[in-house]
């Protein structure tokens, strides 16, 4: 590893190499700099003000966590909330740092527990399903998010998706087309009824920059992968947005920076007609009479019963 | 390497597995499959009929004379023309091939040459250039073989551009959206004023299969790579592609099927105001005066009176 250069601002000791922006920065002006870009994308997509208090979906990862310390040095009211989804030791250290967190800094963390919500952990869900673990988890975590953040009253859910995240599901999405998708992708969906509105702040800012912003904030986080991930295809994806980007430096940002700016093209053809879930409320496209979370907590019940 | 199935369709001995579409086939029904593709693919997109003399663009490479031996055998009435590049062999084996397929199937084949044309080889232009080869290369074939198709009389230029071309060009105009480049990336571009018709009939056929193709059909084609093409942007994008493709089957054919159909979404917001490049007439959006090509020339010129 060649040595870093010196900061481009104050010429001190060099922290991090920014290599799509080309350039060098000292521990200091990169944690500057993280803030400005937060504060930036906060105000360019009107996510929340000073006035409503955010809640942070924490996972007890380097991105939720690097979020919620960036929220709370910009100034802004939040509160923070973890779901232990029950997945063995991988969410038992993720509940226990996301504590840690919480009481170092003083704020409050709620914790939801998906055995108490659902009747099941998400181990025994997955286990008992034909359907992918990262599409099921996502469906009952996306739906438990909504759900406590509306029933505790709260306007906003603020979650730590990062320019990797973002970068491979776009590619995802554009590489089968699908519109609907696609539209959905951007920086901050409004409330409407009963979902609340979700932003993401760190949209702009790479795995890489959390992580170095984790460090220079002695912020520990659970640097464990989820045990169902393995050859997931959100990971194959990611491998290939890297892949690029180390050959092509600035490829993710301009490609979701870009893909951002032309949006509203993307807005879907043919009108999907949505019905309210009569379990849950909630509007669902889906064809099925219950949304697929309903359908997800039904099995769940029916195994319950039947053991 | 595992056996292959037998046909699908006869149950003979299989000669090719279209993983895409898990369809295993013998020598006879893949040919057959490939016209079809082919004729269909011109159909669809009204590229040109039976009463229009074709003019394909043959490097003497496996697409390009698939094509030619494909068009021939669908009835078509087409010639072809070769532009020897002057890249020292690797132009000669293909001028030579090509020569050798228009003599083996009574096919009018004319030969041009840069040197002629241009006054300098590819190899002087990218010697003499701070340009990337691939880029120069490309604008001075695009030119040339409108010119020649126009002055010789002809309406359309057919080429022999295959699915994984498509697929990989698409990814680098979609990673940088650039709004110009993605509208123009079509199967069929209409005439106007000088500008030739130009269509791509192998837009859903891959690699694979053209290769396998012309061993089926004993073509002989050129098997070698441009000596300058070693790093080319392209070639990265291409095994990024074929990466996806190897691990999700089917990824290239509906990426590139589902951007055709949106396509009208990507007709550029800003118009961009083309003028006539008063070195050659044709239409050109360059900020300078002369269009590229012009300016290549110019330069030669300049090259050669300076020698």
């Amino acid at each position: 590893m060649t040595r870093l250069k010196r900061c481009r601002i104050c010429k001190k000791e060099g922290y991090i190499y920014l290599r799509h922006a080309n350039l060098p920065l000292c521990k200091e002006h990169f944690i500057s700099r993280v803030h400005f870009v937060v504060q930036d994308t906060i105000k360019k997509y009107e996510m929340f003000s000073k006035k409503e208090k955010i809640l942070v979906a924490v996972s007890g990862g380097k991105d939720s966590l690097a979020l919620w310390h960036i929220l709370k040095e910009l100034g802004y009211d939040t509160e923070g909330f973890h779901i232990d989804l029950g997945l063995g030791e991988f969410s038992n250290v993720s509940k226990q740092i996301s504590e840690n967190f919480a009481e170092k800094h003083g704020i409050k963390l709620n914790i939801f527990s998906l055995e108490k919500e659902l009747g099941s952990s998400m181990e025994n869900i997955i286990e008992k399903s034909y359907e992918k673990p990262c599409s099921l988890c996502g469906t009952v975590k996306r739906h438990l998010m909504n759900k406590i953040a509306y029933e505790m009253g709260h306007k906003v859910i603020a979650t730590g998706h990062n320019l990797d995240d973002e970068a491979s599901r776009l590619l995802g999405n554009i590489l089968s087309w699908q519109e609907e998708y696609l539209y959905r992708q951007y920086p901050v969906l409004p409330e409407e009824e009963v979902l609340v509105r979700k932003v993401k702040p760190l949209v702009f800012l790479s795995r890489k920059e959390l992580l170095m912003y984790c460090k220079a904030n002695e912020i520990e986080y659970a640097d464990m992968s989820c045990p169902y991930s393995k050859g997931a295809r959100s990971l194959v994806l990611l491998d290939v947005i890297e892949k690029i980007e180390e050959r092509y430096p600035a490829t993710k940002i301009r490609f979701v920076r870009g893909f951002y700016k032309l949006r509203e093209r993307f807005k879907p053809s043919q009108y999907v007609e949505l019905h309210k879930c009569p379990g849950c409320g909630i509007p669902t496209a889906s064809e099925k009479e219950l949304c697929r979370f309903c359908r997800i907590k039904e099995r769940v019940k029916r195994d319950v019963l039947a053991s």
